[in-house]
């Protein structure tokens, strides 16, 4: 009897008629002969409305507090979703993270999942019990209640298929949300892009990571972790949605898998730095010292000075130039150059690995194109161009034609490529 | 440094104003210098409106889960009200049940406390720590969430005044209401009512359950077997309001401290019960077992018959009505006959102990006015006569004129009733 952790998201269970089909569905895999734990986020907008209340009652709320007070919305969910599975004749326990030990570091809005009661859960599942675990949240050691960070309630619920080791009996974690998985592309940017049937963790990442939001990185870091397959479906379609596995060797056979667009991406040019050693860390850590995130940095050499170039998104810039100033200033040297307007285009395959010339018909589909390349960074599994942003688009389904991902195109692709 | 527990009720956190209003009674609490605890209710409607969800999602909603679902409201209100107070610069910390360790007997929708973690409170005060904790729930030796029923964030409140033993430092359980304190009578009927300073836990206890609503019984029942002064005051005005207390001195000399009406009540009347042994066990059990509260039952005997009458609340009378003849049946003899469309006046006074003549002035002020009295049932410290309906609201003005309860009356009312 494989085991299912079905998590439903914030538009899963957006409202009592979504609930209640939330439980039908639950009913539907029971029937099937599966053992089933649920993990629910809060309702709809219920996460956004209790920090506004919360902007209403202080200048700047406590973040404990305010842990406190976002974990109530995934408490409601998971009440009244095991109410609507009792209403259909099953038998289910709402658990809050008290209930379950779900463990956490002490961090408040950012949490770690540390651990949770899978002996508790077991028996519960042994006994007939559909457990119904709050999504997003946790006790730390303090007995503080603290919250993941947006996304979280995918981690809890692959936490918890990983307490259950559902993999070892077929079973996986089920995610329910209101796309109907992973795409070849963005489907609202290049609208033939297909659904795929399976990706790996290291491209599901990739992806993530350039822009396709559809599973948060934690969760699927988890998931590789632990071994746990991540099945992504729409919960209100009946289809199977894109199963996020461990590499086999049939994927290997695919060099490009997906492509996706980043956009709003701003570009800081530091010219002239002194060629001290640790001046890099210094620019580096002003930067992260105020939790920005820089991307692609690329670094040139020249006799006396030092260039470094990175990417930031468009909205860090000011606080970027900011901190990076203050640097220049303590350095006596260099000068700083802002690009605004930029977009990454990425193709992402685990098959890259073992396929040549993925990246030369890349920059020659571009070149043709006359789309502009900025900048070029990648990975193992992973090709990415900065482009000005008005290309970003038609960069993106040039790139996304140039590797056969529309619908039944890509077998073609690996001769063609097979030949390049 | 007296401790007080203050309790905000649902209109007093109805909204973040009214959140950032009881911050400031806190602090200012803190400024008089002393210790201060905060109990807290849901804000307004929040419990009925997750009831309403609730039967959107099941026909007949698990209790347990209907208890996690609610226990959600007084989360929220403690988060908010602990982030107010640390943006007045205080420092304070929501509990909620499994924080606090308040635990319950494990009845659903009507638990007992039966204890709370009183060292982990007193470390907080110690440390200048204001603890907020949720009101109206706890947890059972099962782990599940249980609820206190209607009222229970009083009986919280008054538990954790308890547990810290706030009367032994001259401090009390504060309860912060939308009512300036408990009246001689409802102000709504009686407008020149005036406000009690102070009211014994037995006077307080008579009165709630002739219908007036300030506090709730097992709160009172709790403050006083644990010797807890329970102060009712209005939230959003500085004077004080109403202690309910031990008896004292003072308090004996006054015969009546206030009256009190309950509307919409039905009598029960049966007429040749056959007089067998265990005949009324046979009609209460079955009255009893659908969870129906009766009252001032009376009865008569004949040579061969019995008689019983007693009241019940208006809504109640046609599943009495049904109980109750199932039980003629079984008996084989017997009738019903039903009265609907009375009240209840009552006046209560601990004084009554000591003070001759408080029952017949009663009956002599109603009778003069021409109300008929249909039945009279006494306590030691309560006389309460039933009257039809349309007399109701006029009988507890004569009732109250007659005790001279009105403001400024009530020292003639002593000299009066030692000549009666």
């Amino acid at each position: 009897m494989p085991t299912l952790v079905m998590k439903f998201g914030g538009t899963s269970v957006a409202d009592p008629e979504r609930i209640r089909r939330a439980a039908r569905r639950v009913a539907e895999a029971k029937a099937d002969g599966h053992q089933v734990a649920v993990v629910v986020s809060a309702m709809g907008h219920t996460t956004d409305e209790l920090i506004g209340l919360a902007g209403k009652v202080a200048r700047e709320p406590a973040r404990r507090e305010l842990d406190a007070l976002m974990s109530t919305g995934e408490a409601v969910s998971a009440a009244l979703t095991a109410m609507a599975l009792e209403d259909q004749g099953l038998r289910a326990r709402s658990l809050n993270a008290f209930q379950c030990a779900m463990r956490t570091d002490g961090g408040h809005g950012r949490a770690r999942l540390e651990g949770v009661d899978a002996d508790g859960l077991h028996r519960m599942l042994e006994q007939g019990v559909i457990p119904v675990v709050t999504g997003f949240q946790g006790i730390a050691a303090s007995g503080d209640i603290t919250t993941l960070g947006r996304g979280g309630s995918d981690t809890t619920a692959v936490a918890i298929a990983a307490a259950l080791a559902v993999q070892r009996d077929g079973g996986c974690c089920e995610i329910y949300t209101d796309v109907d998985g992973v795409h070849t592309a963005d489907p609202r940017l290049v609208p033939d892009a297909p659904k795929l049937g399976a990706i790996t963790y290291d491209e599901m990442l990739e992806l993530a990571a350039m822009g396709a939001g559809v599973m948060h990185a934690r969760a699927v870091v988890f998931g590789q972790r632990h071994g746990v397959p991540i099945h992504v479906r729409h919960s209100q379609r009946p289809e199977p949605g894109t199963m996020i596995q461990r590499e086999t060797p049939h994927m290997e056979s695919i060099a490009v898998i997906g492509c996706a667009l980043k956009t709003d991406l701003g570009r800081v040019h530091l010219q002239g730095l002194p060629r001290t050693a640790g001046v890099q860390a210094q620019v580096f850590s002003a930067i992260a010292s105020r939790g920005l995130i820089v991307d692609d940095i690329i670094q040139t050499e020249g006799a006396n000075a030092v260039d470094l170039a990175f990417t930031v998104e468009h909205g860090d810039l000011p606080e970027v130039k900011t901190a990076v100033g203050e640097v220049l200033q303590r350095l006596g040297s260099g000068r700083i150059d802002l690009e605004i307007g930029l977009a990454k285009v990425s193709a992402v395959g685990t098959g890259m690995r073992s396929h040549a010339g993925v990246a030369s018909r890349m920059f020659q589909v571009l070149g043709d194109a006359g789309v502009p390349i900025r900048n070029i960074t990648t990975s193992e599994i992973r090709i990415s161009c900065l482009v000005p942003q008005e290309h970003g688009e038609r960069s993106l389904r040039l790139v996304h034609e140039a590797f056969g991902l529309a619908l039944g195109e890509r077998v073609t692709l690996q001769r063609q490529l097979g030949t390049v």
